[in-house]
């Protein structure tokens, strides 16, 4: 990135040397984001400026694409996945809600196939229970109800193991920062064979699906980042795993009420993520204390924490309102060492014994 | 940039430390983009991914706000303005175009106001003409109207005089990376006082205007950007003003068929642009000559090459088929090297001369 913000200042379209050396870092950077999901067109690869706009154009676009039809969806998508949908539903189209269960689980069974155009949303991993659902069921879903299927796999890319080449999935996105690479970064894969219109339109960049001058160092960045993916994921996954368990034992050793949320850790749950409650704390509360020790969590939902309400995966899977109201969001790294982990553990431990007695926080 | 990206990797939403650091960071570019402006309030400023999308935002979010109305646009504008106003038309909203003069100057006199709320829509410098055009009198006529003024400053920001404190103006979008910022940064300017909506849904950041996760390093990139033309933004268009008036000279002493496109430099012209043409050639050919000599120049408009087609701005001005063929654009920076400058008129007017007599074109 350094390299590309202090030498190479051109932007890509152009014809001349300089356009075509960007050019060259753009289509590389393409071509590894091909190659992390297996994919065999780079041209099906659309970079976006994160993982918002990738999530919003997907749905977005293939609702101006499809003029009609309808959504599948749960009630504890992202924000970002929420807004598109209720948009086009103020558009016209219908929504059909997918159930889950109580640890987030999308329950198939019942879902029935609405008219027109469809679109199938759902998540690889989720952003606050940490579940992954079966891509395979809601793949089967799709091909049932003739419809496209929406991946955001902005939570769980990299951690979450995907079909090869995206068997299956019609559209999915990336938030390039949650897998190491800068913020700002993201892209949207788009399998051709139906309808879909870009949805920021101008200048004819990105094979005219995202008008807009590249933001060649991020996208450089992002490449790079999926580089490290393709070469140590696996070890990337180990790691956090281990964290994960170590964390979640630790708690659960010296605070018998932490309920973790979502599956166990496994094949079900991301590695990169612990949901855990602990009731008869604000959890607010709970991670401005934390905070002071130096273990940086977050309080409530990871993206509706303004407005302190109940996030709602925590109403959909029908938790407990003082379950809700002291979830505590923990995210592992790829590399987040083990020392660090077990004290982290006893921090937590710690927090919570003070707050719930109201001995003095600070320790 | 490096500081961020290296040491700032929390998102400023959340509630501890490393995102009470990145909060500050961010809120400290916000002030440094109100000050650009003399604009008191920073919370007016809402940070993008780029130009394009704050163009998009600025007028599909006034649409969305207003719900219906009419539009006030000249045919010369960027492709980005175009195609929020042709969505906008679509959807129902009047579109009245400006009409323009050989130059480019927009010609208020006969334009008739229409129904229901307004949005004029001018450009600070435009893309292809360099002119600048008189925004007391877009700012007068949709005061007459009772629109809100649009300024797309994408290429003009910092080059250009704006009012103190944008009197007048409700909307402004900026792109980052015209400035010196890095790519991937740019800004709206949003008065209140009327309705208007986000365009890229989800999170609650910036002020619930643009969800997604802050680019925080872009954005670091484009508050110093902004200090820096606070602080020399007067020797950064004395610097591209000299260089222009040496370029435009050194090209029409020697190619007397040299046409410059939009008003002579000057009050009425951005001291960073100029458009010549040089009818008998083909822009795509004289700028592949330039490249090999080391003279990075655009052939055709700035932001519609592929198709080859003529600008839509030649067009609105009554140029020739020949000339719009043949249309150059070159960009002055605020370091261009007057040595550099020099030579580069020798270089352009080698190059279309052998062009122009079939010579060997290497040199």
């Amino acid at each position: 990135m350094e390299k590309v913000l202090a030498g190479h200042g051109a932007a890509p379209g152009g014809g001349h040397r300089e356009a075509r050396e960007s050019r060259e870092i753009l289509e590389h950077a393409r071509k590894q984001a091909a190659e992390f999901f297996g994919v065999e067109d780079p041209e099906k690869i659309v970079f976006t400026s994160g993982g918002t706009e990738s999530v919003q154009s997907a749905i977005r676009g293939w609702g101006e694409g499809a003029g009609e039809g309808t959504l599948y969806v749960s009630e504890m998508e992202h924000p970002a996945v929420e807004a598109a949908v209720r948009r086009l539903e103020r558009g016209g189209f219908k929504v059909v809600r997918i159930p889950v269960d109580a640890e987030g689980r999308l329950q198939w069974k019942n879902v029935k196939s609405g008219e027109g155009p469809g679109l199938v949303c759902v998540h690889l991993a989720h952003h606050d229970l940490g579940i992954v659902p079966d891509l395979n069921q809601a793949a089967v879903f799709a091909k049932s109800a003739r419809a496209q299927l929406f991946v955001d796999a902005t939570f769980g890319a990299g951690w979450v193991s995907l079909p090869a080449g995206l068997d299956g999935v019609d559209l999915l996105a990336i938030s390039g920062h949650r897998l190491g690479a800068p913020k700002g970064s993201g892209f949207l894969f788009i399998r051709s064979g139906f309808s879909w219109r870009g949805q920021v339109e101008g200048g004819r960049q990105e094979n005219d699906q995202r008008a807009g001058t590249e933001n060649l160092a991020a996208i450089a960045g992002l490449g790079v980042a999926l580089a490290e993916w393709i070469k140590s994921g696996e070890k990337f996954r180990k790691t956090a795993g281990e964290a994960q368990r170590m964390l979640l034992e630790g708690i659960r050793k010296k605070v018998s009420h932490a309920k973790l949320h979502g599956p166990e850790p496994g094949a079900e749950r991301s590695p990169a993520h612990l949901g855990i409650s602990f009731a008869g704390l604000e959890a607010e509360a709970l991670a401005l204390v934390l905070d002071r020790v130096g273990v940086a969590a977050r309080g409530g939902s990871g993206c509706v924490t303004r407005e302190m309400k109940i996030p709602p995966a925590m109403k959909a899977i029908g938790a407990k309102p003082e379950e809700a109201r002291s979830l505590i969001l923990f995210t592992l790294g790829a590399a987040t060492p083990t020392p660090d982990v077990s004290l982290a553990a006893n921090f937590i431990s710690e927090a919570v014994k003070r707050l719930a007695s109201s001995l003095p926080t600070s320790f």
